[in-house]
């Protein structure tokens, strides 16, 4: 016998999670749609040649790499940043510039899976292509925020900052300081010194003033706020930066972003100015789960149509056809040899609120009977009441 | 410089095509849960172990192996019906029974590429695992027409048969009268003359009664007609098959399907009765185009809020802002320095309906002058008025 096992650090998502990610995807599609960005899919596997050497020596080194029955050297997708510079290259006749695309799709890389890291995870980007205006920087600002909104979460706070205010500064100093939040001043300090860096670097970053165009980001909610002390990628962003935590949830920024106006033209042969940012897409599902944010109920189906006996089981799929043409959501047991305490179990498992019986006296007298699972309540009742009930 | 290339086979989606993708799985997924079905995501790796062996020889050569850093054997996913088997037999005691699943994924095949064929391409199933029952084959049959229908495909035929009927009959005639409907009659008896059969055993197969079972799936729609002459996969399915073409559209069968008891429990060591269908998600996609069922505009943003100059950006930030609150689908132009016929160009190039201009006279008198993109009329109204015309 074949053990039924995933590989280590692979996942299956069996309805229940598979529902609560769609209603993630879902919202924030509609989100980002409603700000004008658009989707875009890249292959899952793409020429080593395309992704090697872009995410320094560790990425490499993650990456799932392999040789194709045509000796091709390939690899798995291991980010969504460096396929959007390839395509960026490929189509800059094509694409509407600035080029606003968001892309949810999946990538893999064998990282150590001990500390709830995974091999194949999703990830959520955003990003807008060809534009240094500030504007941008606001635009996408203002979009992680109605998504965080849209998904339910009310007490985040989005930290600002500028990696220009780094400029000159040591890239050992800048590593330190950036862990501020994380080990507190203290431990930045001795660690400063430790690395004969002035101390006193420390106060002229925590004391930086924002920027105009900063300024113009903070008016944006009062859940923005300036955090000169905020670094992120080293060798990645350029200007604004920003990262967002949830209240109540403590495992880390569940989004982060920046411009980063190096990076795309890696394929075009030109500076590309870009900003964007990333949902970390399962830590925003654990933030979810622990905050409670998931509508208590994600079942489609509004009513589970029973089969009383073969004789009967005719008016049952009739009874089905006629919901679903009223646009009830509707599931028909498909035993019919099954008795309805078993049915009914049925429904119970898979959430479904309503249940329909029409036994002999239901067919004979042309009507119904409905049980509401939660109050356990039952009423018999003719179609148009059973729709109207249904339909509430 | 890195030509930005993708691999053979493989393809990037744009945003007009993969708006188009998503149009498609939207409406798919929306019939699939009406219906009571839920989704199931697995892994794109599994173990070679568990994928190897199980789609014949040629299968075994066309699947994407390698070994991971972990010298795991491993291979990507090749199908979604393997992997649903594997998840029917590892979650067995959690999953309702029957369990109702949809799968809409890509999946990785080394194929010769020559005829339209794609090394990474989307699969869409929707089966019933656990029930033998003949009321499971007509929710079949009744899920596929009903997907076709919210489509906007009007003329359709599912071809009904049943294995059955070929119950006794040499693989080799079987595999010659499957071809009937693509090379006609007169070749079929040709070739099975060829083969030493009595090509009496065609006219057996055509004037083969359906039996009480498949009689009732043909009563679920006039588009549902019998054709005992199909036989499709030799060694998958069992009970009733099924084909489904769409007039207007001649490259073949856009969705199959039909009872398999023999398959899903192979991991699990007993069998497990099945039913399901596959649409086969690009010739769909061809097949919308082809028919023009796509909506004329899928773009979602309803306006583009334009800008008139540095210092009256924060008006039309302000405008972007407010419409987004009321719900309307906005961008606003990130680049306060373009020239206003830049801007309305690229309102034309994402076919956004409407465009707003905040100039010097607008601010001044509180107003906005709006455009309608498609018959080029031009307004100056009040926000509520805007908010009016932007909501019919």
């Amino acid at each position: 016998m074949i053990n039924p096992q995933t590989l280590k650090g692979f996942r299956d998502f069996l309805p229940l999670e598979a529902k609560k990610r769609q209603f993630v995807i879902d919202t924030l599609k509609k989100v980002f749609e409603s700000y004008g960005f658009e989707p875009l899919e890249t292959p899952a596997l793409e020429y080593q040649e395309i992704l090697l050497g872009k995410y320094g020596e560790e990425g490499d080194k993650l990456m799932y790499k392999f040789e194709d029955n045509g000796k091709r050297k390939v690899a798995l997708r291991y980010d969504q940043t460096v396929p959007l510079a390839r395509v960026v290259a490929r189509y800059q006749n094509e694409i509407p510039i600035p080029f606003k695309r968001y892309q949810i799709q999946n990538v893999w890389r064998a990282e150590n899976t001990q500390k709830g890291r995974y091999r194949e995870f999703t990830q959520c980007d955003a990003d807008i292509i060809g534009s240094s205006s500030p504007l941008s920087d606001a635009e996408i600002i203002s979009v992680a925020a109605k998504s965080l909104e849209k998904l339910g979460f009310k007490n985040y706070k989005i930290r600002v900052g500028d990696r220009k205010i780094f400029d000159g500064i040591p890239t050992e100093a800048i590593i330190v300081i950036d862990k501020l939040k994380k080990i507190g001043e203290e431990k930045v300090i001795i660690e400063l010194k430790a690395k004969n860096i002035d101390e006193k670097i420390l106060d002229r970053i925590k004391n930086s003033k924002p920027s105009a165009d900063i300024e113009s980001i903070l008016k944006i909610s009062n859940n923005v706020i300036f955090d000169p002390t905020i670094a992120r990628g080293l060798n990645y962003y350029t200007d604004m930066i920003f990262e967002i935590e949830v209240e109540g949830y403590s495992a880390g920024s569940i989004c982060g972003g920046g411009r980063y106006d190096n990076l795309i033209g890696m394929f075009a042969g030109r500076e590309i100015p870009a900003v964007g940012f990333a949902f970390g897409f399962d830590r925003l599902m654990e933030a979810m789960e622990e905050l409670k944010l998931f509508p208590a109920n994600l079942t489609t189906t509004q009513a589970l149509v029973t089969v009383f006996s073969s004789e009967l089981k005719e008016k049952s799929m009739e009874t089905a056809f006629l919901l679903r043409e009223k646009d009830i959501n509707t599931e028909i047991y498909l035993d019919e040899a099954a008795k309805i305490e078993k049915q009914l179990k049925y429904a119970d498992k898979k959430q479904i609120p309503f249940v329909i019986i029409i036994g002999p006296d239901e067919a004979k007298n042309n009507t119904l009977t409905v049980k509401n699972l939660s109050t356990r309540e039952q009423k018999t009742l003719s179609f148009p009441e059973l729709l109207d009930l249904l339909k509430k």
